[in-house]
């Protein structure tokens, strides 16, 4: 038990990236069924289908679970209207001021945790009442902070500067980074790259066969001007990286980007000119498993990394 | 002990990363001194002036120390002579191929480290018959690979692909990330900002001053066309970005960093016009110390590290 573990209902302190296009109600239900924290990827959905995927998301499983909601997603306010309705009991909220629906959320009985990329929006969380905050890393994948702080960095500078409890994200796939992002001063982890690439994830099936083959140095982070995000390098990235290069403008980075690019990728599965958004390290992800397994994957992997600590290099 | 302490002879693993302007034979003979390893950034040196600072080293410490020698070094033939004939333990080599002078030195009873950013190098190092490398992530100051791949991802990419010793760089400034690291598979640590800030470091007041100002964000790589490299955010800094974000060619971007400016900044402390390179850790540094009590704190936050392993959360 720890904080995180207390506060959200959970077994282990490991919880699962909201993701547009792979996490629906299947992943979801699986990692809250395994003992970690299942999140729906509310980005990607219009309000009816949220609602259809909290629903099946709760015949799936009795233990708890989490919608992630970005602030600036359009219909935003139908969204938190059915997750209030559905009595959802953990909402992520990310991109956007946690001043502006904490309170909201918490009259209706509803935990609130914030995803940060930095020191000033985690102490705005602690002033907004949130209950946890997710600090994440310039390594992970999708849309990502201006000030490119990485997670070895930003877990000891937000530690220090907020007494909230603290979720580590960006470059964790594997129980022993978990230790290691515990070390830093996190008290959970969250996982996105490694449970895109699951049986139960919704990605297609040709982008988690690109997850697999996504090596060092395969992602990068792009479209700064219009908000950064990391993607797999296909043809589509490439084109951004060259007008980038020749200094494109935010209008000119937008109308190439165009409409539909991240469904197309992610959800079609054209791998060369959809967006495909995934963290460094799928470099180290190189099987599609069931969420269990990698459930056990990362314990063991953890334990064995507790263990080996006593056997560390000691001064 | 470890690998890396049984093969560079020292105490403590943790080696001073070789800093252009910084790292003279003062701060090398105090790391070496305290315990770690001291190493003298040759590549701001004339042949002439690495050869006093050799000299001084070893009349300050008799405990084995190292040059940071970067292969792109114009004159770099005087240097290795020079390194041979003072009879140098170790020399870290960085910014080139490991397999051109590696056995010249091995030959001569000298030890070589190499500093790679990622696997592919590793193996060349490896094949070479490098002693030991230095995986150095994207949160590292000054120059930097082109993968842009961070220390949480590249240090167990790295262990999984070679069995080489291994020291971490890039994001460590505590003895907590000191022992992060070594969850992650490193077997030793290098810090390059945290020496930057000392005492003993040979660097202008005003630029030490300006690394215990700098904050979350404070830093970003630049130059990709020419050269990545971590520089603090100053009005030079500011030009070239704004260059950047313009599409400037590397010509036009040779032309703005023209020649000095690294000297100018970090050894005259021209702050606003000079090149300012430091980690994106120096957020976390906000006190120049002297070399001694630096080791007293890593060490004491690494067994405070990990003495809370044993309470950390456990499945």
């Amino acid at each position: 038990m720890n904080r995180i573990t207390e506060l959200l209902g959970i077994k282990y302190p490991i919880i699962q990236g909201g993701m547009v296009w792979c996490s629906g109600w299947k992943l979801a239900s699986a990692v809250s069924n395994a003992g970690g924290l299942g999140v729906i990827g509310s980005g990607s959905m219009y309000p009816d289908v949220l609602r259809e995927h909290i629903r099946k998301c709760k015949l799936a499983t009795d233990k708890p679970f989490a919608v992630n909601l970005p602030l600036l997603y359009p219909q935003i306010s139908d969204h938190i209207d059915i997750i209030i309705e559905e009595k959802v009991p953990i909402v992520i909220t990310s991109a956007g001021s946690p001043a502006k629906y904490t309170h909201l959320f918490k009259s209706q009985g509803i935990k609130v945790v914030h995803v940060v990329a930095g020191v000033k929006f985690a102490r705005k969380c602690e002033e907004a009442g949130v209950d946890a905050i997710v600090a994440e890393g310039f390594e992970a994948g999708g849309h990502n902070g201006a000030d490119e702080t990485t997670t070895m960095v930003l877990i000891p500078l937000v530690r220090k500067h907020t007494h909230l409890p603290l979720i580590a994200a960006g470059g964790i796939a594997t129980g022993r980074a978990m230790l290691a992002a515990m070390i830093l001063g996190a008290e959970g982890v969250q996982m996105g790259t490694r449970f895109a690439a699951t049986v139960e994830s919704s990605a297609h099936q040709a982008f988690k066969n690109e997850i697999l083959k996504t090596g060092e140095g395969g992602t990068m982070l792009a479209l700064k001007k219009i908000g950064a995000v990391r993607l797999i390098k296909n043809a589509f990235y490439q084109r951004v990286a060259e007008a980038e290069a020749q200094g494109a403008t935010a209008e000119e980075l937008s109308q190439l980007l165009g409409r539909g690019r991240a469904k197309k990728g992610m959800f079609e599965g054209d791998t060369e000119e959809g967006e495909l958004e995934i963290g460094q390290v799928a470099a180290l992800v190189d099987e599609i498993k069931p969420v269990n397994q990698i459930f056990e994957d990362i314990l063991a992997e953890y334990r064995q990394a507790v263990e080996e600590v006593l056997n560390v290099w000691k001064p």
